[in-house]
């Protein structure tokens, strides 16, 4: 799937971490997808975007359990410890 | 919401579309936002593709009733007459 | 269960009209608690603000979805023609 | 939100209490709109029954893990130790 | 998908019947496979109870619009005039 | 509900583990009813054959998950031990 040609793996990660946390029921998967969002290149504030822009249309409980499921990937990984935000 | 920094407008449509398309209870939202990305410069194509990817995420119903939003989309207004992807 | 003691006819529509909008799956039942609510005395703006405030816990669209539902109700219905909220 | 005029701070816990059970997408937040429900003065008893009036709309696992969250929300502050609905 | 072992086709009608209907987000596909209940053998009134069981678990909003587009279904096609419960 | 004619309990409890697995939000109760259904005799692989049906219809997340409630229950009980697949 993330193979097809039209979109590249970045706004694939894009679509899939909106959908996931605006669905509010797939909290792991949600988690594998910001790593894997991380790992193709979006920084935590792109992420974090995506997230809080779900309030919009999923409502504010979607996005502050999207913002917990991104805390709690940054926390279980080296990203914590290094900002791939400002990498110098 | 969409001036915000971070995140540039295509990707932001390519986020609602997503999440829009998962939830399955915003078909006229959906619409509007189909529409907003084409007008971004989102392709029928990559539209068509990041809802075809929520089969995988919210199911195959998601996807093909967001096909289906897409299509009516297309047929009410001009873009169903020149399809943008090939637009020679 | 609408007979059972603990909380008024008023307030158990005003628990039905929240969550149906925020639910987004249940249209035609949101449509006739809208109904049930007027009849029990709220008022059109009583409702809306139930309907609006399910922006924030659902999104906007369940609340677009509800208001809509909201407008179909009252022109639908001798409500439509004599406000309730000024009634006078 | 909750400062519109309208609705009492107290209906508009009931409606936030109702759609947060009947979504079952945010216990966290289900669990803090119920101890907001308390600080307005709804009863344990009114809450609940707010919570079991879910299972009609939203099915009886909805209604169940609400009222395990209610049980949370108790257990976990002075409200647990004083019933307020028999506060003599 | 259908096609293996383990469960047979009409356990895995059942299954979707049953999905499709609690989810409340893909009444064209409800109604696909409630004509494809039909054609595996699943009587009406079984539907129905396939159907009414969803009221327990996703609430009887879920239950009404699945009977809804049972009717939908039955009145569609020849199924209507003659009733497959008793068809002598 | 369970007593209703029409549909036998094994059939039943098909419906409900489809449904609550597709939900995605009543993991507790999806639980239960995996247990109930290797009680009235389902397998675990056809258990598992209706879970992993409804990645078709509500996504690889919640069947995923459904798995997961699958494993739960089964390391939970006798069932674990001893393989009602292969009973002999």
């Amino acid at each position: 799937m993330y193979a097809r040609p039209g979109l590249g793996l970045r706004e694939r990660e894009i679509a899939t971490i909106a959908a996931l946390t605006a669905m509010g029921t797939a909290q792991p998967q949600l988690k594998v997808h910001i790593q894997a969002g991380l790992n193709v290149g979006l920084t935590k504030s792109e992420i974090e975007e995506i997230i809080i822009q779900m309030s919009v249309y999923a409502g504010f409980p979607a996005a502050l359990n999207g913002m917990q499921a991104a805390k709690e990937v940054y926390s279980s990984s080296d990203a914590s410890e290094f900002d791939q935000d400002e990498p110098n």
